[in-house]
């Protein structure tokens, strides 16, 4: 049964670590995986870390610090020698491997390649760091099983037996030809069935789907999620196989995108874990705050504008929190819809002007809704006609106009190809804030000389 | 080369609908994944995509159903006689054709069962429907390949092929005893490289991650991510194998959840496409605008009470948008790294007293640095030395309380088993705009009086 991490365990082991007790911690980590281990030192000091580190074997310990968080990792390498951590490296698929050098800044990744032993291996990083972190590229791994369109499954099965040592799980076999171009793919399903002594080409998917490697992970992702793949083939220009993406690693981008677009809706700019300190916290959430700080300003420059207005009608005031609230919420609310579907690539072939014209006219039900029992609430609770009617008009145009702001800017940040995530959140609230109240100032003055 | 679905396609495939030409609307069909094809009925009307499908062969028109949304799959289904939908399900996995099954209400549910020849199947399915949606069971399908523990490779190479043929993809092979507990996997690597004669007992990888069949669907999914799977056995309380969960559906699962959760902070009650109707958004967005209506209208009850201060000190009015903006931003800001820790499951140990203080030091931190700086702009910019005071004040009091109550919300919640995902968004806004204005008006009636 897997290993669940309880408040038990740790004080446990920090216990057999504080009375330098090798044989009782290497106890508790013994056999445990390392995505285990590397949530147990999360709870650890880097030192009490350490000291179970140097315990574990080299295949184990290395792939402890790739399950690490970047910050971690990057703490726990630092004070050790260059040799060490290329003997880490070693014992990493090369993808991993990549991921771990390419945090170094350029000197010290050089220092470690020079110290790998296994040429291949430096060579296949060293291949892989001249790609786009975020490009298919970046994400693929080098170890993979190749097999000639022209063999026969006998021979294929031995070249893999062969091949086989070096790569962590086999999901598909790739099929070349004598340029390394890809022709297509073996499943081991099929492998399994089929009479020894038959050609590849028999048996051979040609239907494959594969990326190049400078597609953007984003889509790398969509189309794993699409097609349900476990794994898929990158190519390069010359529709040579290079690599191979894992699912997991897609699981990850997945995971990544999804929280930073969470954060970015909720105001916050950087990754920031629940533990982390509270310096990281204030770094990553006053940016945003400085943000609503000065829309808060102007919005008391906007007002001061319209301060006889207030004087001669005081009981305006009353109702500029729900008038600004409803703004933000609705602009949230539109902005989120599109960022979303940008994100899931499901825009659909409308045009920005029908998505624009439909967003009217969900705005114009939810205005006339809104307003209706806002203008029933103070038809009957307020001695003023003139504020119910301001009220209602205002809450209406401001929905309409949140609504279609809120919609209209991420589309127009995405045709710019800057992060259409950034409208999310605090900017249209704050704008919608702003607007809001213009908006219902405007109508106020514009009312209280009619009615 | 991948199929990529533009605007051109359609116009062309709409086009030979019209004129009704099969031959030329199933060439541009032919070949294309089943994903694609349901991507393509998405922009279609119902009676253009029954056009389509009619003319595919029964295994891709199957597949090509449960790609489909379920709102698209349900009105394509409907007019279809039971008959014909049990044809498709026979063609599907246990697990998509439990999923689609389970979307019918209960009669329609036994029709369709009625009529599947394949006895078995219907067996799975049926046992399949017991499951919770959201738990292990509801996700697992029943086609796996098992082989008995005593046999030697050979065997178990010959069973193989023999159950093969009902499965789609082979990621590992489990073995069990003779009462069908789950013994351990065999990865296909594994069996690749070991001479035939060898008996399982010895390649046998026992240290197995599995689940129950009632572990909930986010915790497989976070088990799936944490170490990396592809496929995840589940056992039933005898730990009896019954089923496997396959990484493509967890991917859907953490696309789901993370589009739930980014949904709530939104303020979006259900799931809704930016494709969908301007009904189905006004649906799923009044919910949420309506507690903001509340909100506003019990703010302009709490000034209500306050309106003498406002009538002495006009000027406190100018900065209650930003005193309700800031409430908002830093409650949302709050709550959603709290609910975005407990989703991944990242919460740590740190009791939530420990959580609480954190949160206090952050809040006070931005709050010292906040209210400094619109101290500055207010002792620059006004005139009323006990606004300045007020202002700042309440700003600081305001970012403490939010960021506590943000913090404290959310926590509280998972207590009580009720998703705290809820106590994100509106929810947050509208109650911290509430006592952001209380508290700025109340301290305002304090300083007042003393400056």
């Amino acid at each position: 049964m897997q290993f669940e991490l309880t408040k038990e365990f740790i004080d446990q082991i920090r216990d057999h670590i504080e009375k330098s007790n090798e044989v009782g911690a290497f106890k508790l980590v013994k056999g445990l995986h390392p995505a285990d281990i590397a949530e147990i030192y999360d709870e650890l000091s880097i030192d009490e870390a350490r000291f179970i580190h140097v315990m574990l074997d080299a295949e184990d310990a290395a792939e402890v610090l790739v399950e690490l968080e970047e910050e971690d990792r990057e703490r726990f390498l630092k004070v050790l020698p260059t040799e060490d951590i290329a003997d880490f490296i070693e014992k990493l698929d090369s993808d991993d491997a990549a991921d771990v050098i390419g945090e170094f800044p350029e000197e010290k990744q050089e220092e470690v390649l020079s110290h790998i032993d296994d040429l291949e291996q430096a060579g296949d990083i060293v291949d892989l760091l001249n790609y786009d972190e975020d490009s298919a590229g970046g994400l693929m791994a080098k170890e993979l099983i190749t097999v000639n369109e022209n063999w026969n499954i006998m021979t294929c099965l031995k070249e893999m037996r062969k091949q086989a040592e070096d790569v962590d799980e086999i999901y598909y076999v790739y099929v070349i030809d004598d340029n390394e171009v890809l022709k297509g793919t073996l499943s081991l399903k099929k492998l399994l069935v089929t009479a020894s002594n038959r050609k590849i080409a028999n048996i051979i998917n040609t239907d494959i789907i594969l990326v190049k490697t400078d597609t953007p992970s984003e889509e790398v992702a969509n189309i794993m999620d699409k097609y349900d793949l476990v794994a898929l083939p990158v190519v390069d220009a010359l529709n040579r196989l290079v690599g191979r993406i894992t699912i997991d690693d897609i699981v990850d981008v997945i995971r990544e995108e999804a929280e930073r677009d969470y954060q970015l809706v909720s105001g916050i700019t950087q990754d920031v874990e629940s533990s982390d300190s509270a310096w990281v916290h204030t770094r990553a959430r006053i940016p945003w705050l400085f943000i609503g700080l000065f829309g808060g300003i102007i919005a008391a420059l906007v007002m001061g504008v319209y301060e006889v207005d207030l004087g001669i009608n005081p009981n305006m005031v009353f109702f500029i929190p729900l008038i600004a609230a409803m703004g933000g919420n609705v602009g949230v609310q539109s902005s989120s819809i599109i960022v979303q579907a940008l994100a899931s690539n499901s825009m659909g072939f409308e045009s920005m002007g029908r998505k624009l014209f439909k967003e009217l006219g969900v705005a114009t039900i939810n205005g006339i809704i809104l307003s209706t029992v806002i203008f029933a609430y103070n038809y009957f609770f307020s001695d003023s006609f003139a504020l119910t009617i301001t009220v209602s008009a205002a809450l209406f145009s401001v929905i309409v106009f949140a609504s279609i702001f809120g919609t209209y800017v991420p589309m127009f940040l995405d045709k710019l190809k800057i992060d259409p995530a950034l409208a999310t959140g605090p900017f249209i609230t704050t704008v919608n804030d702003i607007m809001g109240l213009f908006i219902y100032l405007m109508i106020g003055r514009a009312f209280f000389t009619f009615f």
